[in-house]
Protein backbone atom coordinates (compact mmCIF):
# COMPACT_ATOMS: atom_id res chain seq x y z
CA UNK A 1 0.00 0.00 0.00
CA UNK A 2 1.27 3.49 -0.80
CA UNK A 3 2.46 5.38 2.36
CA UNK A 4 1.98 9.19 3.24
CA UNK A 5 4.54 11.05 5.25
CA UNK A 6 2.57 14.36 6.34
CA UNK A 7 4.86 16.69 5.47
CA UNK A 8 3.03 19.81 7.50
CA UNK A 9 5.18 19.71 11.10
CA UNK A 10 7.56 22.29 9.35
CA UNK A 11 9.33 25.06 11.07
CA UNK A 12 8.88 26.65 7.56
CA UNK A 13 5.52 26.76 8.01
CA UNK A 14 4.69 29.77 10.23
CA UNK A 15 2.27 28.08 12.45
CA UNK A 16 4.82 25.52 13.15
CA UNK A 17 8.09 28.12 13.35
CA UNK A 18 5.91 30.10 16.09
CA UNK A 19 4.89 26.48 17.54
CA UNK A 20 8.61 25.71 17.90
CA UNK A 21 9.42 29.34 19.31
CA UNK A 22 6.64 29.44 22.04
CA UNK A 23 6.59 25.96 22.80
CA UNK A 24 3.00 25.28 21.68
CA UNK A 25 2.38 21.78 21.94
CA UNK A 26 -1.82 22.76 21.13
CA UNK A 27 -0.71 23.25 17.54
CA UNK A 28 1.99 20.73 16.75
CA UNK A 29 -0.56 17.79 18.29
CA UNK A 30 -3.17 19.11 16.50
CA UNK A 31 -0.98 18.94 12.88
CA UNK A 32 -0.02 15.33 14.43
CA UNK A 33 -3.60 14.29 14.76
CA UNK A 34 -5.49 15.90 11.71
CA UNK A 35 -2.66 14.58 9.24
CA UNK A 36 -2.67 11.05 10.54
CA UNK A 37 -6.84 10.90 10.65
CA UNK A 38 -6.17 11.98 7.15
CA UNK A 39 -3.98 8.86 6.01
CA UNK A 40 -0.51 9.91 7.20
CA UNK A 41 1.53 6.82 7.96
CA UNK A 42 4.62 9.21 8.96
CA UNK A 43 5.40 12.10 10.50
CA UNK A 44 7.85 14.72 8.71
CA UNK A 45 9.46 16.70 11.26
CA UNK A 46 11.37 19.90 10.67
CA UNK A 47 12.51 22.10 13.13
CA UNK A 48 13.84 24.39 9.62
CA UNK A 49 14.90 27.71 10.65
CA UNK A 50 12.71 27.98 13.47
CA UNK A 51 15.19 27.26 16.20
CA UNK A 52 18.46 28.26 17.02
CA UNK A 53 19.02 25.01 18.53
CA UNK A 54 17.60 22.73 16.49
CA UNK A 55 18.79 18.99 18.16
CA UNK A 56 17.08 20.09 21.09
CA UNK A 57 13.74 21.82 19.16
CA UNK A 58 13.60 18.36 17.39
CA UNK A 59 13.31 16.44 20.77
CA UNK A 60 10.79 18.42 21.68
CA UNK A 61 8.57 18.09 18.38
CA UNK A 62 8.99 14.01 18.94
CA UNK A 63 7.87 14.35 22.59
CA UNK A 64 4.95 16.76 22.08
CA UNK A 65 3.40 14.20 19.03
CA UNK A 66 4.16 11.15 20.58
CA UNK A 67 2.03 12.66 23.84
CA UNK A 68 -1.10 11.91 21.40
CA UNK A 69 0.11 9.59 18.89
CA UNK A 70 1.67 6.54 17.72
CA UNK A 71 2.50 7.28 14.07
CA UNK A 72 5.64 6.90 13.38
CA UNK A 73 8.43 9.98 13.11
CA UNK A 74 10.16 10.75 9.53
CA UNK A 75 13.00 12.17 10.73
CA UNK A 76 13.89 14.80 8.54
CA UNK A 77 17.21 17.32 9.01
CA UNK A 78 20.29 17.41 6.58
CA UNK A 79 22.68 17.61 10.34
CA UNK A 80 23.12 14.21 11.49
CA UNK A 81 23.31 15.63 15.39
CA UNK A 82 19.61 16.78 14.95
CA UNK A 83 18.52 12.95 13.28
CA UNK A 84 20.60 11.62 16.48
CA UNK A 85 18.45 13.81 18.66
CA UNK A 86 15.34 12.74 17.12
CA UNK A 87 16.48 8.89 17.43
CA UNK A 88 17.15 9.33 20.83
CA UNK A 89 13.42 10.28 21.93
CA UNK A 90 11.68 8.25 19.06
CA UNK A 91 9.40 5.34 20.74
CA UNK A 92 8.17 3.25 17.33
CA UNK A 93 10.62 2.62 14.45
CA UNK A 94 11.69 6.03 13.06
CA UNK A 95 12.67 6.63 9.48
CA UNK A 96 15.65 9.13 8.85
CA UNK A 97 15.05 11.42 6.14
CA UNK A 98 17.69 11.74 4.73
CA UNK A 99 21.37 10.65 3.78
CA UNK A 100 22.98 11.54 0.52
CA UNK A 101 23.88 8.86 -1.98
CA UNK A 102 27.66 9.44 -1.27
CA UNK A 103 29.99 6.83 -0.05
CA UNK A 104 31.11 8.90 2.90
CA UNK A 105 27.36 9.95 4.12
CA UNK A 106 25.99 6.02 3.50
CA UNK A 107 29.24 4.91 5.57
CA UNK A 108 27.92 7.14 8.20
CA UNK A 109 24.13 6.33 8.04
CA UNK A 110 23.70 2.78 7.05
CA UNK A 111 25.12 1.83 10.77
CA UNK A 112 23.12 4.70 12.67
CA UNK A 113 20.17 3.28 11.13
CA UNK A 114 20.97 -0.57 11.74
CA UNK A 115 21.93 0.52 15.17
CA UNK A 116 18.78 2.29 15.99
CA UNK A 117 16.22 -0.36 13.55
CA UNK A 118 15.20 2.50 11.56
CA UNK A 119 14.70 2.69 8.18
CA UNK A 120 15.91 5.76 6.06
CA UNK A 121 15.78 7.76 2.93
CA UNK A 122 18.34 7.96 0.27
CA UNK A 123 18.43 10.20 -1.84
CA UNK A 124 19.95 10.20 -5.34
CA UNK A 125 22.63 13.17 -4.73
CA UNK A 126 26.47 12.83 -4.72
CA UNK A 127 29.28 14.99 -4.82
CA UNK A 128 28.27 16.15 -8.29
CA UNK A 129 24.99 17.38 -6.97
CA UNK A 130 21.23 16.31 -8.38
CA UNK A 131 20.97 14.49 -11.18
CA UNK A 132 19.63 16.03 -15.01
CA UNK A 133 18.78 12.57 -16.18
CA UNK A 134 17.40 8.80 -15.39
CA UNK A 135 21.11 7.45 -15.75
CA UNK A 136 22.91 9.16 -13.20
CA UNK A 137 19.96 8.79 -10.92
CA UNK A 138 20.25 4.89 -11.42
CA UNK A 139 23.57 5.42 -10.95
CA UNK A 140 23.90 6.40 -7.72
CA UNK A 141 20.74 4.49 -6.25
CA UNK A 142 22.65 1.25 -7.57
CA UNK A 143 25.93 3.12 -5.20
CA UNK A 144 23.20 3.24 -2.56
CA UNK A 145 21.99 -0.12 -2.49
CA UNK A 146 25.41 -1.70 -2.97
CA UNK A 147 26.38 0.08 0.24
CA UNK A 148 22.89 -0.94 1.57
CA UNK A 149 23.62 -4.90 0.61
CA UNK A 150 27.38 -4.58 2.47
CA UNK A 151 26.17 -3.19 5.49
CA UNK A 152 23.18 -6.48 5.58
CA UNK A 153 21.03 -3.23 5.61
CA UNK A 154 17.01 -4.81 5.21
CA UNK A 155 16.16 -3.57 1.86
CA UNK A 156 12.54 -2.82 3.00
CA UNK A 157 13.93 -0.19 5.17
CA UNK A 158 15.23 1.73 2.53
CA UNK A 159 13.43 4.23 0.12
CA UNK A 160 15.39 5.70 -2.51
CA UNK A 161 14.39 9.62 -2.95
CA UNK A 162 14.80 10.23 -7.31
CA UNK A 163 14.75 13.80 -6.86
CA UNK A 164 12.00 15.94 -7.87
CA UNK A 165 12.94 18.96 -9.35
CA UNK A 166 9.99 22.41 -10.00
CA UNK A 167 8.36 21.61 -12.74
CA UNK A 168 8.38 25.33 -13.51
CA UNK A 169 12.42 25.62 -13.61
CA UNK A 170 13.24 22.10 -15.32
CA UNK A 171 10.15 20.63 -16.70
CA UNK A 172 12.41 17.49 -18.35
CA UNK A 173 12.78 16.60 -14.89
CA UNK A 174 9.18 15.28 -13.84
CA UNK A 175 9.32 12.62 -16.78
CA UNK A 176 12.89 11.60 -15.76
CA UNK A 177 11.90 11.04 -11.99
CA UNK A 178 9.19 8.41 -12.96
CA UNK A 179 11.28 6.63 -15.48
CA UNK A 180 14.07 6.39 -12.88
CA UNK A 181 10.97 4.96 -10.34
CA UNK A 182 9.99 2.39 -13.16
CA UNK A 183 14.24 1.54 -12.97
CA UNK A 184 14.53 1.64 -8.90
CA UNK A 185 11.73 -0.95 -8.83
CA UNK A 186 13.54 -3.59 -10.71
CA UNK A 187 16.68 -3.50 -8.60
CA UNK A 188 16.08 -6.35 -6.31
CA UNK A 189 13.35 -8.07 -5.41
CA UNK A 190 11.90 -7.44 -3.29
CA UNK A 191 12.79 -3.63 -4.46
CA UNK A 192 13.82 -0.90 -2.09
CA UNK A 193 10.75 1.57 -1.87
CA UNK A 194 10.34 4.47 -3.46
CA UNK A 195 9.70 7.83 -2.25
CA UNK A 196 9.51 11.62 -3.40
CA UNK A 197 9.28 14.73 -1.90
CA UNK A 198 6.18 16.18 -3.93
CA UNK A 199 5.55 19.38 -3.50
CA UNK A 200 9.40 20.67 -4.52
CA UNK A 201 7.52 20.19 -7.82
CA UNK A 202 4.75 22.35 -7.67
CA UNK A 203 6.69 25.55 -6.36
CA UNK A 204 6.20 29.22 -8.43
CA UNK A 205 3.17 27.26 -10.20
CA UNK A 206 -0.17 28.91 -10.40
CA UNK A 207 -1.84 25.48 -9.77
CA UNK A 208 0.15 23.73 -7.34
CA UNK A 209 -2.70 21.25 -5.71
CA UNK A 210 -3.46 20.05 -9.82
CA UNK A 211 0.15 19.38 -10.48
CA UNK A 212 0.55 17.71 -7.31
CA UNK A 213 -2.40 15.40 -7.53
CA UNK A 214 -1.42 14.59 -11.06
CA UNK A 215 1.76 13.94 -10.53
CA UNK A 216 1.67 11.52 -7.29
CA UNK A 217 -1.16 9.51 -9.23
CA UNK A 218 1.60 9.59 -12.52
CA UNK A 219 4.22 8.47 -10.14
CA UNK A 220 2.65 5.95 -8.19
CA UNK A 221 1.69 4.21 -11.64
CA UNK A 222 4.86 4.23 -12.26
CA UNK A 223 5.64 2.39 -9.14
CA UNK A 224 6.15 5.24 -6.29
CA UNK A 225 5.17 3.62 -3.08
CA UNK A 226 5.77 6.69 -0.75
CA UNK A 227 5.53 10.15 -0.59
CA UNK A 228 6.16 13.73 1.33
CA UNK A 229 2.94 15.48 0.76
CA UNK A 230 -0.14 17.29 2.80
CA UNK A 231 -2.35 14.74 3.60
CA UNK A 232 -5.17 17.11 4.55
CA UNK A 233 -5.25 17.77 0.60
CA UNK A 234 -8.48 16.02 0.26
CA UNK A 235 -8.74 15.52 -3.08
CA UNK A 236 -5.53 14.63 -3.63
CA UNK A 237 -6.49 11.72 -1.08
CA UNK A 238 -8.91 10.78 -2.83
CA UNK A 239 -6.85 10.44 -5.81
CA UNK A 240 -3.86 7.96 -4.14
CA UNK A 241 -6.82 5.88 -2.82
CA UNK A 242 -8.24 5.65 -6.21
CA UNK A 243 -5.38 5.26 -7.87
CA UNK A 244 -4.08 2.11 -5.59
CA UNK A 245 -8.02 0.59 -6.45
CA UNK A 246 -7.02 0.85 -9.82
CA UNK A 247 -3.88 -1.19 -9.75
CA UNK A 248 -6.08 -3.26 -7.93
CA UNK A 249 -3.91 -3.42 -4.82
CA UNK A 250 -7.19 -2.35 -2.36
CA UNK A 251 -10.20 -4.28 -2.66
CA UNK A 252 -12.79 -1.92 -4.54
CA UNK A 253 -15.97 -1.40 -2.88
CA UNK A 254 -18.87 0.61 -3.66
CA UNK A 255 -18.22 3.01 -0.74
CA UNK A 256 -13.79 2.53 -1.02
CA UNK A 257 -13.06 6.18 -0.14
CA UNK A 258 -15.16 6.20 2.74
CA UNK A 259 -13.57 2.41 4.19
CA UNK A 260 -10.44 3.51 3.52
CA UNK A 261 -10.95 6.63 5.20
CA UNK A 262 -12.12 4.67 8.31
CA UNK A 263 -8.45 2.76 8.35
CA UNK A 264 -7.20 6.31 9.12
CA UNK A 265 -6.83 6.29 13.02
CA UNK A 266 -5.15 7.65 15.67
CA UNK A 267 -3.59 5.10 17.65
CA UNK B 1 -0.15 15.31 -27.77
CA UNK B 2 -2.88 12.97 -26.54
CA UNK B 3 -6.22 13.60 -28.42
CA UNK B 4 -10.18 13.68 -26.90
CA UNK B 5 -12.71 11.97 -28.78
CA UNK B 6 -15.58 13.53 -27.58
CA UNK B 7 -18.50 10.91 -26.68
CA UNK B 8 -21.46 13.16 -25.84
CA UNK B 9 -23.18 12.61 -29.11
CA UNK B 10 -24.54 9.01 -28.69
CA UNK B 11 -28.28 8.13 -28.92
CA UNK B 12 -27.49 6.38 -25.72
CA UNK B 13 -28.17 9.92 -24.16
CA UNK B 14 -31.32 11.28 -23.91
CA UNK B 15 -30.70 14.87 -25.58
CA UNK B 16 -29.33 13.16 -28.45
CA UNK B 17 -31.84 10.41 -28.98
CA UNK B 18 -34.34 13.08 -29.10
CA UNK B 19 -32.56 15.11 -30.93
CA UNK B 20 -32.40 12.27 -33.69
CA UNK B 21 -35.64 11.26 -33.04
CA UNK B 22 -37.29 14.83 -33.93
CA UNK B 23 -34.32 16.28 -36.40
CA UNK B 24 -33.38 18.66 -34.03
CA UNK B 25 -30.34 20.25 -35.20
CA UNK B 26 -29.55 22.87 -32.68
CA UNK B 27 -29.06 20.28 -29.97
CA UNK B 28 -26.48 18.33 -31.96
CA UNK B 29 -24.84 21.17 -33.07
CA UNK B 30 -24.46 22.85 -29.64
CA UNK B 31 -22.90 19.83 -28.22
CA UNK B 32 -19.85 19.58 -31.41
CA UNK B 33 -19.26 23.20 -30.87
CA UNK B 34 -19.12 22.76 -27.27
CA UNK B 35 -16.69 19.82 -27.13
CA UNK B 36 -15.04 20.81 -29.81
CA UNK B 37 -14.30 24.16 -27.80
CA UNK B 38 -13.47 22.08 -24.47
CA UNK B 39 -10.92 20.15 -26.13
CA UNK B 40 -12.37 16.98 -28.33
CA UNK B 41 -9.96 16.70 -31.59
CA UNK B 42 -12.43 13.68 -32.87
CA UNK B 43 -16.70 13.50 -32.65
CA UNK B 44 -17.77 10.38 -31.77
CA UNK B 45 -21.06 9.56 -33.59
CA UNK B 46 -22.89 6.64 -32.28
CA UNK B 47 -26.98 6.51 -33.01
CA UNK B 48 -27.38 3.85 -30.69
CA UNK B 49 -31.08 2.61 -29.83
CA UNK B 50 -32.58 6.17 -31.02
CA UNK B 51 -33.20 5.58 -34.64
CA UNK B 52 -34.83 2.43 -36.58
CA UNK B 53 -32.97 3.52 -39.99
CA UNK B 54 -29.52 3.95 -38.03
CA UNK B 55 -27.64 4.04 -41.39
CA UNK B 56 -29.84 7.04 -42.05
CA UNK B 57 -29.31 8.91 -38.79
CA UNK B 58 -25.88 8.43 -38.92
CA UNK B 59 -25.54 10.32 -42.18
CA UNK B 60 -27.84 12.99 -40.70
CA UNK B 61 -25.76 13.55 -38.03
CA UNK B 62 -22.71 14.13 -39.41
CA UNK B 63 -24.08 16.72 -41.94
CA UNK B 64 -25.63 18.12 -39.20
CA UNK B 65 -22.52 18.31 -37.52
CA UNK B 66 -20.46 19.81 -40.72
CA UNK B 67 -22.65 22.34 -40.91
CA UNK B 68 -20.70 24.46 -37.56
CA UNK B 69 -17.37 22.54 -37.60
CA UNK B 70 -14.54 20.68 -39.04
CA UNK B 71 -13.43 18.67 -36.46
CA UNK B 72 -12.94 14.82 -37.41
CA UNK B 73 -16.03 12.53 -36.87
CA UNK B 74 -15.49 9.04 -35.19
CA UNK B 75 -18.20 6.86 -36.82
CA UNK B 76 -19.15 4.63 -33.59
CA UNK B 77 -21.12 1.51 -34.92
CA UNK B 78 -20.61 -2.38 -34.71
CA UNK B 79 -22.69 -2.58 -38.42
CA UNK B 80 -20.72 -1.76 -41.57
CA UNK B 81 -23.57 -0.90 -43.34
CA UNK B 82 -24.27 2.37 -40.59
CA UNK B 83 -20.13 3.20 -40.65
CA UNK B 84 -20.33 3.50 -44.50
CA UNK B 85 -22.99 5.16 -44.92
CA UNK B 86 -21.34 7.71 -42.52
CA UNK B 87 -18.11 7.18 -44.35
CA UNK B 88 -20.15 8.77 -47.67
CA UNK B 89 -20.99 12.03 -46.21
CA UNK B 90 -17.42 12.22 -44.20
CA UNK B 91 -16.07 15.58 -45.38
CA UNK B 92 -12.80 15.27 -43.33
CA UNK B 93 -10.52 12.57 -42.47
CA UNK B 94 -12.98 9.55 -40.29
CA UNK B 95 -12.17 7.18 -37.62
CA UNK B 96 -13.59 4.17 -38.00
CA UNK B 97 -14.54 3.01 -34.26
CA UNK B 98 -14.32 0.39 -34.54
CA UNK B 99 -13.21 -3.09 -35.67
CA UNK B 100 -12.36 -6.44 -33.91
CA UNK B 101 -9.33 -7.74 -33.92
CA UNK B 102 -10.57 -11.25 -35.57
CA UNK B 103 -9.87 -12.04 -39.04
CA UNK B 104 -12.79 -12.08 -40.69
CA UNK B 105 -13.63 -8.51 -39.76
CA UNK B 106 -10.04 -6.74 -40.24
CA UNK B 107 -10.06 -8.53 -43.75
CA UNK B 108 -13.66 -6.23 -44.04
CA UNK B 109 -12.32 -3.29 -42.02
CA UNK B 110 -9.36 -2.58 -43.47
CA UNK B 111 -9.76 -2.63 -46.60
CA UNK B 112 -12.12 0.18 -46.39
CA UNK B 113 -10.39 2.65 -44.65
CA UNK B 114 -8.05 1.83 -46.59
CA UNK B 115 -10.46 3.25 -49.60
CA UNK B 116 -11.29 6.18 -47.50
CA UNK B 117 -7.92 7.04 -46.03
CA UNK B 118 -9.71 6.94 -42.51
CA UNK B 119 -8.02 6.06 -39.38
CA UNK B 120 -10.17 2.72 -37.73
CA UNK B 121 -10.15 1.52 -34.06
CA UNK B 122 -9.64 -1.66 -33.50
CA UNK B 123 -10.68 -3.70 -30.09
CA UNK B 124 -8.79 -6.51 -28.81
CA UNK B 125 -11.44 -8.89 -28.85
CA UNK B 126 -11.70 -11.86 -31.05
CA UNK B 127 -14.10 -14.52 -32.00
CA UNK B 128 -12.89 -15.97 -28.09
CA UNK B 129 -14.52 -12.60 -26.38
CA UNK B 130 -13.25 -10.15 -24.49
CA UNK B 131 -9.73 -10.40 -23.21
CA UNK B 132 -9.49 -11.59 -19.25
CA UNK B 133 -5.43 -10.73 -19.05
CA UNK B 134 -2.50 -8.70 -20.75
CA UNK B 135 -1.29 -11.69 -22.53
CA UNK B 136 -4.30 -12.44 -24.77
CA UNK B 137 -5.05 -8.94 -25.32
CA UNK B 138 -1.30 -8.64 -26.86
CA UNK B 139 -1.94 -11.54 -28.65
CA UNK B 140 -5.08 -10.26 -30.68
CA UNK B 141 -2.84 -6.55 -30.55
CA UNK B 142 -0.28 -8.63 -32.63
CA UNK B 143 -2.65 -10.45 -35.04
CA UNK B 144 -4.17 -6.40 -35.71
CA UNK B 145 -0.66 -5.36 -36.25
CA UNK B 146 -0.04 -8.18 -38.95
CA UNK B 147 -3.32 -7.74 -40.98
CA UNK B 148 -2.55 -3.94 -40.58
CA UNK B 149 1.11 -4.76 -42.00
CA UNK B 150 -0.10 -6.99 -44.99
CA UNK B 151 -2.86 -4.52 -46.03
CA UNK B 152 0.14 -2.08 -46.14
CA UNK B 153 -2.64 0.42 -43.84
CA UNK B 154 -0.40 3.29 -42.21
CA UNK B 155 0.32 2.53 -38.61
CA UNK B 156 -0.48 6.15 -37.53
CA UNK B 157 -3.59 5.42 -38.56
CA UNK B 158 -4.57 2.49 -36.27
CA UNK B 159 -5.95 2.75 -32.86
CA UNK B 160 -5.79 -0.36 -30.84
CA UNK B 161 -8.07 -0.79 -27.87
CA UNK B 162 -7.38 -2.84 -25.06
CA UNK B 163 -11.03 -2.83 -24.01
CA UNK B 164 -11.55 -1.35 -20.22
CA UNK B 165 -13.96 -3.35 -18.27
CA UNK B 166 -15.98 -1.86 -15.17
CA UNK B 167 -13.70 -2.08 -12.06
CA UNK B 168 -16.81 -2.48 -9.91
CA UNK B 169 -16.91 -5.92 -11.72
CA UNK B 170 -13.64 -6.71 -13.05
CA UNK B 171 -11.33 -4.49 -10.74
CA UNK B 172 -7.89 -6.25 -12.06
CA UNK B 173 -8.49 -5.46 -15.60
CA UNK B 174 -7.67 -1.66 -15.03
CA UNK B 175 -4.17 -2.86 -14.39
CA UNK B 176 -3.94 -4.92 -17.13
CA UNK B 177 -4.77 -2.73 -19.52
CA UNK B 178 -2.51 -0.54 -18.48
CA UNK B 179 0.44 -3.21 -18.57
CA UNK B 180 -0.94 -3.90 -22.45
CA UNK B 181 -1.23 -0.34 -23.38
CA UNK B 182 2.80 -0.56 -22.50
CA UNK B 183 2.96 -3.64 -24.86
CA UNK B 184 1.25 -2.25 -27.31
CA UNK B 185 3.88 0.90 -27.57
CA UNK B 186 6.74 -1.33 -28.39
CA UNK B 187 5.32 -3.00 -31.22
CA UNK B 188 6.58 -1.11 -33.86
CA UNK B 189 8.34 2.39 -34.65
CA UNK B 190 6.63 3.87 -34.54
CA UNK B 191 4.19 2.33 -32.43
CA UNK B 192 0.29 2.37 -33.04
CA UNK B 193 -2.23 5.04 -31.60
CA UNK B 194 -3.62 3.78 -28.44
CA UNK B 195 -7.55 4.38 -27.36
CA UNK B 196 -10.03 3.49 -24.55
CA UNK B 197 -13.51 3.81 -24.04
CA UNK B 198 -13.02 5.55 -20.77
CA UNK B 199 -16.27 5.94 -19.05
CA UNK B 200 -17.24 1.78 -18.83
CA UNK B 201 -14.47 2.00 -16.09
CA UNK B 202 -16.97 3.66 -13.90
CA UNK B 203 -20.01 2.22 -14.69
CA UNK B 204 -21.90 1.46 -11.40
CA UNK B 205 -19.89 3.63 -8.97
CA UNK B 206 -20.36 6.43 -7.04
CA UNK B 207 -17.57 8.59 -7.99
CA UNK B 208 -17.27 8.21 -11.44
CA UNK B 209 -15.46 11.77 -12.57
CA UNK B 210 -12.56 10.86 -9.36
CA UNK B 211 -12.31 7.51 -10.92
CA UNK B 212 -12.47 8.40 -14.67
CA UNK B 213 -9.98 11.29 -14.30
CA UNK B 214 -7.54 9.20 -11.94
CA UNK B 215 -7.37 6.31 -14.51
CA UNK B 216 -7.10 8.68 -17.92
CA UNK B 217 -3.93 9.93 -16.04
CA UNK B 218 -2.98 6.78 -15.12
CA UNK B 219 -3.01 5.39 -18.84
CA UNK B 220 -1.97 8.46 -20.37
CA UNK B 221 1.32 7.61 -17.73
CA UNK B 222 1.46 4.28 -19.61
CA UNK B 223 1.08 5.41 -23.11
CA UNK B 224 -2.42 6.16 -23.58
CA UNK B 225 -2.65 8.56 -26.56
CA UNK B 226 -6.32 8.65 -27.00
CA UNK B 227 -9.38 8.12 -25.23
CA UNK B 228 -13.17 8.63 -25.97
CA UNK B 229 -14.45 11.00 -22.90
CA UNK B 230 -16.56 13.71 -22.31
CA UNK B 231 -14.63 16.86 -22.99
CA UNK B 232 -17.25 19.05 -20.81
CA UNK B 233 -15.83 17.51 -17.75
CA UNK B 234 -13.13 20.43 -16.96
CA UNK B 235 -11.44 18.86 -13.97
CA UNK B 236 -10.42 16.18 -15.73
CA UNK B 237 -9.21 18.10 -19.04
CA UNK B 238 -7.19 19.72 -16.58
CA UNK B 239 -5.90 16.99 -15.36
CA UNK B 240 -5.03 15.67 -18.76
CA UNK B 241 -3.16 18.95 -19.83
CA UNK B 242 -1.47 18.67 -16.96
CA UNK B 243 -0.45 15.43 -17.58
CA UNK B 244 0.86 16.16 -20.79
CA UNK B 245 3.15 18.97 -19.28
CA UNK B 246 4.27 16.76 -16.64
CA UNK B 247 5.18 14.19 -19.32
CA UNK B 248 7.21 16.86 -20.55
CA UNK B 249 4.48 16.45 -24.27
CA UNK B 250 3.78 20.17 -24.10
CA UNK B 251 5.82 23.51 -22.90
CA UNK B 252 5.30 24.88 -19.48
CA UNK B 253 3.98 28.20 -18.60
CA UNK B 254 2.26 29.92 -15.46
CA UNK B 255 -0.73 29.82 -17.55
CA UNK B 256 -0.27 26.37 -19.22
CA UNK B 257 -3.96 25.51 -18.47
CA UNK B 258 -5.15 28.79 -20.16
CA UNK B 259 -2.64 28.45 -22.98
CA UNK B 260 -3.81 24.89 -23.77
CA UNK B 261 -7.71 26.05 -23.75
CA UNK B 262 -6.73 28.91 -26.45
CA UNK B 263 -5.81 26.21 -28.99
CA UNK B 264 -9.35 24.69 -28.94
CA UNK B 265 -11.06 26.18 -31.56
CA UNK B 266 -13.73 25.55 -33.72
CA UNK B 267 -12.61 25.56 -37.49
Amino acid sequence: MFAVIGERINGMFNDVKKAIQTKDKKIVQDLAIRQTECGAAFLDVNVGPASAEPAEAMAWLIETIQEVCKTPISLDSPRLSVVEAGLKVCKNKALINSTLGDPEKLDKYFPLALQHNASIIALTIDKRGIPGDVNRRVEIAATIIEYAMNYEFPIENLYIDPIVNPVKFSQPQAANVLEAIRQFKMFSDPPPHTVVGLSNLSQGTLHRELINRTFVTMAITAGLDTAILDPMDTEMMDEIISTEILLNKSIYSDSYLEATKKTFKVK
